[in-house]
């Protein structure tokens, strides 16, 4: 997708019609210092792409649909599949300890659990140093008892917004989503494949990435 | 400021003028199945908008300048002080255990350390986990021993463009930096006042935003 940017004048010229609309050519040009020829390309632009409406015999009025914006069209595009990594997962009887090893050898900040290829947990860092402060030993707990459990835990598919995927680890406080197939087992009950993971991180290297698409 | 976005047939037309240039307004008319008078509004924003170039005699080019782009500008314009928040801080006596504490209580990822007012020091979860798995007594130790200590501390100041924040989080794989401001000690030494932090999180909930402001 192409997205184009208005020249300063264009932006005060839709300024001027907001202000004083319905407002001529005439009175455009002469509040610019400016002449009507001048002006002329201007307004071809504004009008041409719906952001300014010309009414005969009026003037020019601004556009009530707001038909150019803008970065929202751009940024749904962006899929979860486009952004997403590879996710870390163990076993639920894995002690804590292994999985606080398995978290820095992979240097991430959640381990999802699955069993059999099932989703059925997630352990992030708070759950490690909750756990880590108590008198628990870790090499003996098994991170199962310890992991936030399925259906407790919010999931995003692959098709999604990567937007949806930023929305929902504001809104529910959490550094990083599953990224899930939907399958059912054998007495047909909803079970979810884990393929991949979105955090924070994902978020901000997107937002660096569209950053840099000058 | 204000962006347009393009329309189907005027990327159509683009992306034609791409594979094809040079390419006249009649080619142009022949392949999209279209009068050249229905094109010229098209053509005229696409030209006036720098986007094509039209040579005499020749016909429509891309043009190589890519001054019509984009996200980048707008994005420039956000700055850390409109997204940073409020930084947690402890003395670097605090003891481990109590500054996991502080980490819970506020709910954040990283602590930051100061003596008198002056960055010193920082401590993310990481650290804590790191210090939890080994035999040491959480209550003995001060934050101090285990911080990673000024100058090994990338920081922003609160005029950078939050950009800028995103791109050091990336590099320096970090969740976490402190926002601060430079002053200079009795002996001239330079010194750094915490006034915020930007996280993740925090360019996180701006991608989110960003997506808001259709």
């Amino acid at each position: 997708m192409d997205i184009i940017k208005l020249s300063p004048r264009q932006e005060k010229i839709i300024e001027l019609v907001k202000e004083h609309a319905p407002i001529t050519s005439e009175q455009l040009a002469s509040k610019l210092n400016v002449t009507r020829a001048a002006l002329r390309p201007d307004l071809a632009i504004l009008t041409m792409t719906g952001i300014l409406e010309a009414k005969p015999k009026v003037g020019y009025i601004y556009s009530q649909k707001p038909s150019y914006s803008l970065l929202y069209d751009y940024i749904m595009e962006i899929k979860v599949k486009d952004i997403m990594s590879k996710p870390v997962m163990v076993d639920e009887n894995t002690t804590v300890y292994d999985a606080i090893l398995y978290l820095f050898l992979n240097d991430v900040g959640t381990l999802f659990i699955e069993n059999n290829g099932v989703l059925i947990g997630a352990v992030s860092r708070k759950d490690f140093i909750k756990i880590a402060m108590g008198s628990t030993d870790m090499h003996k707990i098994p991170v199962g008892v310890i992991m936030t459990r399925m259906p407790n835990i919010v999931c995003v598919q692959k098709d999604d917004p990567a937007y949806l995927a930023a929305q929902k680890i504001m809104e529910h406080e959490v550094d990083s989503l599953p990224v899930v197939e939907k399958s059912y087992d054998k007495s047909k009950n909803e079970t979810f494949k884990i393929i991949g993971k979105v955090s924070k991180t994902n978020i901000t290297r997107l937002f660096v990435k569209i950053g840099e698409s000058k």
